[in-house]
């Protein structure tokens, strides 16, 4: 049993359920961003959420040491041809100077952690158009000097 | 004159002034993200945004008419090398597929638009070290179906 | 059950059915263009049209929510090599920046929605050999100044 | 004095004399998509076009036969990365496959040329915004069979 | 049953029946090249030619409608490495630009199509080793101006 | 002085003195292929030839040592972007694979070489438009077994 | 029964057997580099050879046409990563061209063929450590200038 | 002074002395392969052949100390080219699997050193068309079990 | 039984049997990389290594020799996308040239060899968080000349 | 004055005086690595190291500041091709997975960070030839979950 083998018996589970992804990261106590990585694989859980997500989506025990393997992050399409996520690597090539020289300008030379990282998708209501807001937050990391 | 030039008299200016991105930004009343990223000549000025950069900086009155021209927007590494920056490309190979899940799971088969899009950048104290958080809100633009 | 699954069959029962695309849509009160793209998996359609489409080619019922779900956009030739498929890309190639030089002449500094989007393909007689004609058409997209 | 230089010049006039392209190409008499990517070295004109070009704009008389010579049509970025000419990209990306497919339908089995090819952009008064129309025509070639 | 079943197909009778691809293209009124080519799936049979092809190899009825349909021509190689293929390649690295400006010099700027396209591949014997000669013919195409 | 200056000496002289590359070809007795692809640095000149040419196009006498050394060939385009360039590679593409199967089918195991190799371009009439003939040869090589 | 078959069918022989690659190309009457690369599926053998092989590993006799027949040489990585290929794919980056000034001074403008070629792997003993030695030798082929 | 400008210097100097570089490398008393890839920047020279070739070529005094540095091996063509170079390059695609297993069988798991190695290049008489022979000889080297 | 199969194996003893890769080091008495490595395939077992692990793990008797064969060391990812690997080529990135100059300055010109190589990786606890140390070390190689 | 421009000055400056970056390093009182990376332009100097630099190697007044400024770390070659390097991208290659997995094993899910990092490089005596240690420390860096 791999970890794709268990992702597909999580998206058979919720679509019978009828379950989102915000029920389910509800139902183990964790956010719906980390709860829908992990599910794919993206992520690896604590013995006790794992527990949680085999009991909560009807999964076989052994599904329980899968989950909690540590993962192996890794993406095939170097530049996202879908438009969705396309949009995400487009920020990046735009915005990704400017935040740097302003974390620079906040912080000091170094970067924002893309491990001790959290990140929040969320629908703000707007009268023209409603809009997705996305909050991510990452420890500063200072470069070292030695 | 090109952009090219006028994003190095900037540069120039704002080492001889002492001035932060962010003073540069509250001078001419728009946010550090945007500022930043136009004076790299990654968004483009309205007229009276172009003088008022002008009047700030000290730039010469040609500037005006280059600083409103629409920017090329070129990137030339498809994978960017620099730390700081390829964390956040790093997130859209990690995460990219979960915002795609939850904006469909919110709003319905669409993206989040990254033209009516704006961004923040701030520093957030922790007590286990400060945190940079970045917020994007973009607007859901649905797919057309027709 | 997948897109791929369902697309397999709709090619089955239109290759049995003798039907053609521009039918199909007819059929489903749709366009060729968003019918046969939605049929390859790469839109997805609402749910009545998805029990349309499943009544007019004869599907099982448990492919309305396979149709239903939104796509994942992914093409795996960075640059096509089909020759039909390659002319369009050197299109984009050769007058893409005139494109966006009449855009910004015509609108401001934007772009052309490639998500509120519409196109048709179009038979045009002429005595020197007929032409395709192709209509696109995409709402304007100002770029957010914040 | 090269393609490049020329196009140099011209922007220059243009600027100086405040001029669209819609203005320069009806003074000689052609379309804006033409006028605008021949400018730019990526078509070449007849003898009497480029003689009106170097007329309207005030280009030295050397500029005539340079003008003429056959463009070598190169672009740098397989994908391009500026948004305006990366959503056309797209569109060539998600549509492709389905231009060919119902150009097969109608015409059988064949390509449109991209050189005997033309193109208009409109801009088209809409309610809830107004939407850019890209006008392709190009003439149906059906594969030899020898 | 894909192209690639009926190529299967086709290589196996070839071989058990010891045909050359000069004696198929023989029986079936068609140039060797323009046979291998449909054979591999390359190029898309006319019904007659699809029926004659048919009987000559034995193949299965079903397998008429499928030598019919248009192809979609990929390769996966953008640098070939069989040794054969890549002197062709080369040839077009080395050469290319040269056919470019005498195509121009004798026609005007335009370029030989690809699709209105014939070519044989002919043994030539030569007293210091025969040799290969490959001779192509495209109608020559003059870039529109509009 | 390298093999780039005396390019740009050739093509400054071609000019002024208004001559085709058939009639320098023709004066220093050599194809007009051969003959452009030398000019543009792609072929050396052996003595004879190259005293002819700097006599022909009024070079400086130490463009002959130029024009004799080795070329270095080198593309920068692993896929060209020209259409006329293109529309060559398109066809390595489709037919690569075909020329292949044809010389071993007249030869047995062994290749074209495109060293002991030449070319020609001709316009022939033609009543539906008038084509571009490539005939290419080259000696036969068999591959060794040892 | 493709080559690839033939190969799997000669590894698992020559395990069984105890062979060396020396052993079978003696046995074969052939160098060990070639009937390893023939073995592989990187060389066609001639009727002869392919009988011996298929008597000496005791393959069936099916295996000798399919050892007949040409080979596609392909390799799928464009720089080897296996470091005792790469080092080789380093000696060609560091001497290729050294390599090809030595020709050129040795023989005039042209290459070593890589078709009419033989090559040796030996081991040399030396005090300081037995050494690798690796012999080639090709066919000088001079450029053809037409 | 940089290793690129003391190349040119070699370069010219050895064009006015009509010098080969066998001539060069008898004067310094090493190979010419060596000699030649250490003058283009591709190997450092030590203190008495550097002091060597400075006064056999007539190069300023301080083209000592930079022929002394260590030299970074640079390529930028991951494929190279140019014929001569990228048969060579073929030949490691084609028998480098070869090589690997006649090295592990004759030596063991391992490599041939392209560190502790040397190379020759020469002119083999041959009736049907001399040879050019490339002798390569590196140290074994094992992988280490640790 | 290829490589992989062996690889499956020894993963799926190790999760029954609880093992740590520490743990089955110590076993077979080799470090915790190189057993590591070595178990992915990435490295070749010597023949009483080979069957110390076989007793360990309770493989079966024919896993010896598959043990023992020489590895293929491939990987697919030129740039690897996982983040723990990731930083490691970050590190490669912006400190090889560093490492390169001091190595020159240290030993000469020359390179540290990853075949007579070995490596630990270490927990080393820290106040402020524990750290991974991990040391590398290989036999240097001094450039030859010759 | 840019970083490129100050890392010029460093280098003529060093050669000069004769020093090696160890001296260096040892009179700015900080590691060779760090030293040699950040006079390189990949590190940014705190304002007492920078002042210390200027005054050691004699730089104009106006390069601290340049050494403070935070770098942009930049490479060009996605798989680098200098021998002493590619070992590197060799070992990531190589061992990268086995380091993940016992980062695994000994700390959890997670990473070495290469932000909070420090290496030496050190020449160990050894009686087969010195060899090259290289010693890598980062804090471990654990997943969050949210």
């Amino acid at each position: 049993m791999t970890k794709e083998d268990v992702t597909m018996m999580i998206l058979s589970a919720k679509k019978q359920a009828g379950l989102t992804w915000e029920e389910i990261a509800e139902k183990i106590d964790m956010s719906p961003v980390w709860t829908h990585s992990a599910c794919m694989g993206m992520n690896g859980f604590s013995k006790d959420k794992a527990e949680a997500l085999v009991s909560v989506m009807g999964l076989p025990q052994e599904a329980v040491s899968v989950l909690e393997e540590p993962p192996t992050k890794v993406w095939e399409q170097s530049v996202p041809t879908d438009p969705c996520i396309y949009r995400l690597y487009e920020i990046v090539g735009v915005y990704g100077p400017t935040i740097k020289a302003l974390i620079e300008e906040k912080f000091g030379t170094g970067i924002m952690s893309a491990i001790d990282f959290d990140m929040q998708v969320v629908r703000v209501p707007h009268e023209k158009g409603d809009r997705v807001k996305i909050e991510m937050s990452g420890k500063y990391l200072a470069y070292n000097a030695w």
